[in-house]
């Protein structure tokens, strides 16, 4: 029986591609599924057999101190049962004896600046855009000179569904992610593909380009390349904006000629989160007149009348189809700002839309926010 | 002084986009790297001030039994400082008080199959190629209709660098993965593209196009995409082959109608391990004439000359230019069936190489595999 069993285990590594111990490990944990998501609950495992206290906490929790028990059944899987949340994406992990690991069963993480996160994704309405929709554009992984920065760098280009040979061209949507974060940011925490897919499957976006490349100078890509990364110092007026410019002068350039797209400001978007909704506003009172809609996110604009109006003017004088400034009610880092710039636009004349939301500085706002943007624009 | 504190953890959370006690701990963490790669030393470190013993397991080991132990500091910092293994791609992992977790400072993670696993990548004469070379071809997540499975599916594509802009036609690599795996596997555990940069730079390989689709049948794409997936039933004599016909009928005329490639048999050459080494020598005999270049990796075929000779007389009638059996001499799954192989292949008269190396059924061969076999494809 036991010849049987290790003949069973090498076929299965055979098919597996692994060795016998981690197939000895594998058979073990195959039956314990987590997450597993009901209509009404969501039930995690966890199998140690060690752990004298294991809990969840789980992000649509208040804050970490409304983290759960979990119960250890006679096969030493920890197991914890709840009312399933309201639909969106979660991220959440296990605290065993006070430690912090991922669910090893959940294949669905996401990489969060450094450190990797376990997903729960619920269904519902509000999140219907964030799966895979039927009719699927690719996202390429792009490596282009940046003569501005001085150095090659990596961004993420998404085509829409039938890109290949429509022989049409597209508008285009830069999209910029928030400090800590990377190229990667807005196609997998922000299920930016995703969105745009079913947006525009459901005829409620245009067809465009979704370009997201890596807002932090000093990088090539993500610090998963293992890349040299230098130094980049934004005290230095004369480098401060090298970054903004190469968003011009080389990424626009890049897409512009090997893409088949719009090349005009009518067919150009620019939106961006944190940092990016920075980048943003920096980049279109610097250039004002090659963006037509303008979309900064939880990030707003700090400065005075005297110093703020100026640059607003310029933008106003150049012409816009469409500013849209979005914030969450609770984000303490934005949300002054944000009415700052709002205001601004309103004491300046600038036709535009303030859209505030609940909650704060979350993946999970700029989630919506994207959902909610896209359909407004290229029309 | 706290006040000061909570501003500047206000301001940098500001930049990293995350809330305040995410904040906290990060601070807290940050001092920590791990893994550190020196010379002739390697150190990790993993902070748990609960834990009573830490070990640490790495792929470089003998077997999980050569685990060794850590050493708490006053910081409660697990230290472990070893001789720096030979230059290889491993994966490693802590054990804590028995519980098995991934190194949460260490940004180098490898999705195999269902599990994340942390990377220790030594640098040195035998994985120069491995990591990011100058010039660097671009990777695309690319969706198609497979009419044969009846599904959209997706593959990855690499494209050379300089594609873009070159306008000359490509041959192509179709690069499969083996069972467990998905069309990400290659990319990321094979460094195909790191690998293939590298050889084209130093013009040691011709720049080719790299094809990796997903070879589950009843999968849209990998796992993480949380796509439906359909039963496959390799018993079936009826759909048994669906999967090589839908390369053959789906995928390269995809590509061929996609990507300025040269559409003949002497461009196109197919490889892959273990399974995908199964679909490698099922696809050549079943669509003799269609590949020029043959590399089944850690397979071989299993089968009596009366079975055997008459499939691959087929390739010869048709003919080819390489074919090319590799596997490592402890390969417990597959030695014996690629000695089988090479055997037929001299029965028969057919040229071949029989490219016998150290080692087992583990990516460690098949990224040495196709560093070595890259070189002689499409000359």
């Amino acid at each position: 029986m036991r010849k049987k069993i290790a003949l069973i285990m090498i076929c299965i590594a055979a098919f597996l591609g692994s060795n016998a111990q981690e197939l000895a490990n594998f058979m073990q944990r195959a039956p314990i599924v987590s997450p597993e998501i009901g209509e009404k609950n969501v039930t995690f495992r966890f199998s140690d057999p060690q752990a004298k206290l294991v809990r969840l906490y789980g992000s649509w929790m208040p804050d970490r101190t409304s983290s759960v028990n979990m119960m250890k059944d006679t096969a030493n899987v920890w197991t914890v049962t709840l009312p399933t949340p309201s639909p969106e994406l979660y991220t959440y992990h296990f605290i065993v004896d006070g430690l912090v690991v991922n669910d090893p069963r959940n294949i669905f993480m996401q990489r969060d600046g450094t450190r990797y996160l376990s997903v729960l994704l619920v269904p519902g309405e509000l999140t219907e855009n964030y799966f895979e929709a039927n009719e699927r554009g690719n996202l390429s992984k792009v490596w282009y000179d940046s003569p501005t920065l001085g150095i090659n760098r990596r961004m993420f280009v998404y085509t829409p569904y039938g890109y290949e040979t429509s022989g049409l061209e597209y508008p285009v949507l830069y999209l910029l992610h928030g400090g800590g974060g990377d190229e990667d940011a807005w196609s997998t925490m922000g299920r930016a593909r995703q969105i745009l897919d079913n947006l525009i499957e459901k005829g409620l976006a245009k067809p465009m380009i979704c370009v997201m490349p890596n807002g932090n100078p000093g990088q090539q890509a993500a610090k998963t390349q293992l890349l040299d990364e230098k130094a980049f110092d934004y005290r230095n007026e004369a480098t401060r904006n090298d970054y903004i410019n190469s968003l011009v002068k080389d990424i626009i350039p890049y897409i512009e000629s090997h893409y088949r797209v719009i090349a005009k400001t009518e067919a150009r978007a620019v939106s961006g989160l944190s940092m990016g909704g920075g980048h943003t506003t920096s980049v279109t009172v610097n250039y004002p007149g090659t963006f037509d809609y303008i979309l900064p996110l939880s990030s707003g604009m700090r400065g005075e009348p005297g110093e703020i109006d100026p640059q607003l003017l310029k933008i106003k004088e150049a012409g816009y189809k469409l500013y849209w400034v979005a914030c969450g009610k609770d984000d303490y880092l934005a949300y002054q700002n944000s009415v700052n710039l709002a205001e601004a636009l309103t004491r300046n004349g600038m036709e535009h839309t303030f859209f505030v939301t609940e909650g704060g500085h979350t993946w999970a706002n700029w989630r919506i926010y994207l959902n909610t943007f896209a359909p407004l624009l290229f029309k």
